[in-house]
């Protein structure tokens, strides 16, 4: 059962601001983006907020090693949590192979209870797949254990534990697994990106998730990250951009774009044949589902994002009466006296929250991120949890993923206020 | 969280009886089913329960002009809320135009609380594209704002707030935006119809729906109705049907049609081409997400519904102890001391719920419908909801959408009573 | 709203362990498999846990009786219930006929409240479409109606009731209704199995799952058995397998399969032209739909379940404090006074609670399994509910299904221990 309720009372709704606006991506890009090794001939992946794991080869066999482990993690300024991850971050790297190579995955086990990990949509022995008990002994705490085996195809996986599932992936184990083709792509891709769909239990004035929780869950995420700290999706007009969605929440997730019409190109069965790509411009990535999207980038900042409006906000107040149309203006006086500084919400809408918020009123509990946030050029964006910007520009140069910053749209095409007069115009309405 | 089960108890099930049979639809005509402009060729969409929005041409501009504003609605006889939608009704106007068509939509707001407009599926330029703050300035209360873009597409799109847009959407504001092909269609439809899918958190007894739930609500709407109050879709033996169906609720919902395998033509993403059409009888209509489904139309009266089993009944009764095979009777005495005209339900089924209601016992809180209802030519029908029947003739006039009446089966094709002793025949068993 | 955290508390976590290994299919397998009519020249459909209901033939017309009617099920050792189903079962028998046949169905009614079946997908006249009230009168009571068609198709459909239809499927009434093509497959199948997904507000320590639930069950069943009840798909390798899926619960499910990149070949709008076969590891299966998968069989144990890491566990305790991370030290011995044997636990993970079930530490309420249960080759497997096997050898004889015990995987193929000090090696971290 959902919290989200529980801190939205008439005395406080949302809580601290989120630093917001452009994020300085070349901060965080040396350990992120390890040089690709010379004989690596692919276009690397750019894991949204996240990394690629680098590999030793060692007789011709490419060795990665992911160590499964507490860390802290930051969901945006504001919200912490303890979480579990590989490596140091949720989700873990991101592991980047070709098509044919042999592969070797030195699993490091530093919980407290045992794990193993599933290679989830890859084709391997059986003793690989990772489901402890069925396929192999757990890997018990301090231990490693070596899988091993040859990439017989390409395409968008996962990988996450398949031990005590439900704990391990409620707290945050889990990451892409990306092969790429032998022979090159059929057609070039000129960005790619990644990232994973998640949800959190995270309770208001609480710092580790809760994994109890089935249903009601307070923070959506794209890999671990709310909006406003989500990068956005960067690309150049006319490039070829494919974002391949993987989902290890508990929702089958509508993602949504705007200014296109994208083609669903693939899943974590593999790259579909071009005669089924399917044009959307919103895709169910269902749980333990990957979609591959691709769209030719047309200029302009636009909302990408998961459709159901409750996951584009973060923890909201639950269980409270319903203030919308309600008086508050004698309460208000009230609490005021207890509370100097109170302002009372809610009876128009909640856009005012934001509003508040900034300025500081209703402070909420510790560790929890206002209902509404981000700014954009014109103002708040009110939005939270799964959403993010595709920002595309003419000038950009092939790999460059810094922000770049806001949208200068041409003269004349942003709409515009032609009256402030609520009687303006001849409306039509319904007899 | 869902309040459905709080006024289930065992003193009071459920409520008010919905006036069910036939429609008129004539009374409805007029004002819903604007006369074409003579230079119109295509077929005009037929919305269910709603109508679409006239035009004004300027310039060789179509201009539409769209109020946000608060209004009373009725879900069906015996369940009405404020709620707040488009030019006096939720759904707001359909918006038909024809690809190529130059539109300006001036969109005045005489909410208390700024807005939007985020045209779903339509390629614009950015700053048209509606999120406030990123791409437009809000909307302010008494503002009209002016949207002009030139339609590069044909195919079925929505139209939705994209600011405080979790409250914004929860009360109703929504409408269909379709664009008819400039060339005609290239297979040929004879009807053409579009609704949009929602849900509202009414709680029982309460008048204004609850913004603040995410997962458990009250009802569950074609077009902001629930049935019986939903209009049939009509359609002439043999016709070629559309069926548009939006969705703007928080579940992701498969809709059912029985009596036909349909296929899915198309999406918000566009019309697919024909190779891609997919043969159906439960499509699930993503949140956010268009369908469009055709089929020919084959005699009788068809359900066609969600298929989750609490979507096609009203607010029920939740958090109270499960009375399925309860012996209620020492109980029902005590409690008839106090109410008379009590019984007590629940120890074989809940089907007499509806027939008790029908009688007058049980009444529930104000303003709230029967768990189930509906009455059909054979009886009750059990339902309630995002229910509706297709009701195909071999005589109606082509563009006559009046309801039918009940289907008249030809004898000897309606299932029969062959016996009333239980142990009739020697039916197998499993050991 | 859920009960699944009612029981779990600081005293008390899960339940009864349930017996686990190879199950012994010859005892089962003369009831459910009744031998085929010589004349029927169809492979028959394998009902996971299930059985065909036999026909007669009368007059031309194969004549099937179907019995609803309450009924004592158990879901798993440990966990029962009084549900209702057909002729003894929950799901009721499969039907199975042929394209071009023509069909009598019986439906007798034991159930204290009228009922009718409604027989999803198939195209037949309107008033044997079974809504009651709609199509037809309810079957009353102790009343049997006769239902009469011709199959015009083949493929994969469901029978189940449209009269009470929330309470009388919550309880457990669904069926299969196969039909195979007139003029057999034109890819051949080599074993063909079928399953109905569902979900049951069982709450822990009751006997009769509750129909008012709307969300948060507390059991998730393949043809009503949870793991590891659920009979294992079994194949040869290199066989053609398909597996129709059926979902009649309230949640859209994730069905995802280990080892294979699977076709999704159909639906109950029928078969696909081979062209819109879509590889895939992990297909929705939405309530009220149907999927048809198939693959090519690769010898191994495969994992084979929900992806919603929730759906694969039993009941489970929700609303009590998160234990993660919290150092429960003292409160243990305080609790060993009054419950002797008791320990705590969750510091670090849920796993241990399999390990302490196993030990008879933490009895939980009565009729409840344990939240995780399950043992293979390896040890605790840690699962639930929609949860089972796909066990390919490459010695199985054509049509044995029984279970072959556990995959003895070859030499060097099962991931293995490298080293149990925690400091092994030198993995890459995020800066």
């Amino acid at each position: 059962m959902t919290s989200r309720r529980d801190f939205l009372a008439l005395t406080g709704v949302s809580a601290l601001a989120v630093a917001v606006g452009p994020v300085d991506a070349d901060a965080a890009e040396a350990p992120r983006a390890p040089a690709p090794n010379p004989n690596d001939k692919y276009l690397p992946v750019r894991t949204l907020n996240g990394w690629t794991l680098p590999y030793k080869m060692k007789n011709g066999v490419k060795e990665f090693h992911l160590v499964a482990e507490e860390l802290e993690h930051e969901f945006a300024p504001g919200s912490r949590a303890t979480c579990w991850g590989y490596n140091g971050s949720t989700p873990g790297p991101t592991i980047e192979a070709v098509e044919g190579d042999r592969v070797r995955i030195l699993v490091t086990n530093r919980l407290k209870e045992h794990t193993t990990i599933h290679w989830h949509g890859i084709l391997l022995p059986s003793g690989m797949d990772g489901v402890g008990g069925l396929n192999q002994p757990q890997i018990g705490p301090d231990e490693t254990f070596a899988y091993e085996f040859t990439l017989k195809q390409h395409g968008s996986h996962m990988y996450h534990p398949h031990a005590d599932e439900t704990t391990q992936l409620a707290v945050g184990m889990m990451g892409m697994f990306i092969i790429h083709p032998k022979n090159g792509e059929t057609v070039p891709i000129d960005r790619d990106y990644c990232f994973l769909l998640h949800n959190w239990a995270l309770h208001p004035g609480t710092y580790r998730p809760d994994p109890s929780i089935m249903v009601d869950f307070d923070l959506w995420t794209f890999n671990s990250k709310v909006f406003p700290a989500i990068e956005p999706v960067v690309a150049r007009t006319g490039e070829r951009v494919r974002i391949r969605m993987a989902n290890l929440s508990m929702w089958n997730h509508p993602i949504h774009m705007h200014g296109v019409q994208y083609q669903v190109t693939g899943s974590d069965g593999g790259r579909w044949p071009q005669s089924q790509w399917r044009a959307e411009t919103t895709e169910i990535v269902g749980v333990g589902q990957i979609r591959d999207i691709e769209f030719i980038a047309v200029p302009g900042d636009w909302a990408f994002h998961c459709h159901m409006s409750h996951h584009t906000m973060n923890a909201m107040g639950h269980e409270i009466p319903n203030t919308l149309g309600v008086d508050q203006s004698g309460i208000d006086e009230e609490i005021k006296k207890m509370l100097p500084g109170f302002m009372s919400m809610g009876r128009y809408g909640m856009a005012e929250h934001q509003e508040h918020t900034d300025m500081g009123h209703h402070p909420g509990p510790e560790n929890t991120l206002a209902m509404m946030t981000g700014k954009g050029p014109y103002g708040n964006i009110e939005m939270g949890g799964m959403f993010t910007t595709v920002k595309v520009r003419d000038d950009l140069k092939r790999g460059d993923y810094r922000d770049p910053g806001w949208y200068d749209a041409p003269k004349g095409t942003v709409a515009a206020r032609v009256s402030s007069d609520p009687s303006f115009g001849n409306p039509p309405r319904r007899a």
